[in-house]
């Protein structure tokens, strides 16, 4: 086998894309490889929206926060939790699933980002290139309306695909002592760590951008996630039958 | 490159594994493998604790509803849900974050399970195999107690690699027509599709178990999910400080 660590580790945000279409029998493969993920319990509690249509591409790059590669890139999904299937199937045996436990909505988040990540390793590993896009929550209402999701189901991110027409650096990743312990959980005791990594993001982003921005990743966060987190999602996902309990 | 796409639909839980030691360099490159996945808004929000205390891992085999290969896999891994990092990194520019949303778990949850499934795609590539240990939600206090997983962090899942000692077949998924939508959601119409894949999922069963085991996928999901699941999540999550606003 080829090097599939090389690709992994190799993997960059693509938000710029060539005028190729991707063929349709590739677009299968990718669904397949998603399907082929793990998934608890056999749920397979997900749904993958591709949005073809240029009207709902514009509305969805607008909800989105303005981000026009979801109306340029060549393919786009949706990816969805969804337990409607598995409500078909409790149907069939005359009974119902009892819903709103925040463990079935995490069994659904967990399922649905690892068929994610495998479609999008699966087109990395032909050429392609992409981008999560999670903006997809900043209106998850309107989103929902405009792509007829259903109770049981909640769109959690998209995902831009194409062949890529840019090739940016790899990202650098926090010091693996700070996210990788061995046999109980670490604090970080020392920020200097933190320091000397946020050095490196920012001689990372002077690069990348010919020295305009020059942001250190804890600044960054501050930035980011000082504020309230889409509130609304809460009672968004009420709505849909995720009461939380 | 070697087909990945083969690699990446080729999966199958592995449970029972070969007496053989996983080289630490491989280990690392599976570090680095999870890490190089892509992260919401660059937050890489998650820590993976490996757990080698053989004590330990007693204890968490039984936590987690007597699942054996806990204890007898080369590697086991458990994946949290981290913003402990954030913390510090808003702390020197003498912030902090305010917790306790909805998103704040979703994206905490979608982060580390992007970058559980590149550890294990990247593991399955080197010849591993291993599973998904949703179980260590059974007991989600007491595994933190054990690992000392403090405030602002929970275990999602663990994950047992090893090279493996068996080879099952790769389990029929969900007729791709149920999961892959265009331009709209659309539900399940028709139940034939459901009953079709049914038999599919049965004769799967029968042939693994040389007969033992005949249920459908209904039949499954339908003694799976009738019941309550796993109800001392929201307490559990709330403690931690995810309070799910």
């Amino acid at each position: 086998m080829t090097d599939v660590l090389s690709l992994i580790k190799n993997h960059k945000s693509i938000r710029k894309f060539q005028d190729r279409p991707i063929a349709e029998g590739l677009v299968l493969d990718l669904i397949e490889a998603a399907q082929a993920a793990p998934t608890s319990s056999f749920m397979q509690a997900y749904s993958i929206i591709r949005v073809n249509d240029s009207n709902k591409r514009r509305e969805i790059a607008r909800l989105s926060g303005n981000q026009p590669y979801i109306e340029e890139a060549p393919l786009f999904f949706v990816f969805c939790g969804d337990l409607n299937h598995i409500h078909e199937a409790l149907k069939l045996h005359s009974k119902s699933m009892k819903m709103g436990y925040t463990e079935t909505f995490l069994l659904a988040a967990v399922d649905v980002s690892l068929a994610a990540q495998n479609l999008l390793i699966a087109a990395e590993s032909r050429g392609l290139g992409g981008v999560y896009i999670g903006g997809i929550r900043n209106n998850p209402q309107e989103i929902s309306d405009l792509l007829k999701i259903p109770p049981h189901a909640f769109p959690i991110f998209g995902m831009c695909l194409g062949y890529p027409a840019q090739q940016p650096e790899v990202k650098p990743r926090l010091p693996k002592k700070m996210i990788y312990m061995m046999d109980e959980y670490k604090p970080l005791v020392n920020s200097d760590i933190l320091r000397t990594y946020d050095e490196v993001v920012k001689s990372y982003y002077i690069k990348r951008t010919g020295g305009k921005l020059q942001i250190t990743w804890s600044h960054q966060m501050a930035e980011k996630m000082e504020g309230e987190l889409r509130p609304h999602m809460r009672e968004y996902l009420t709505n849909q039958g995720f009461q939380m309990k």
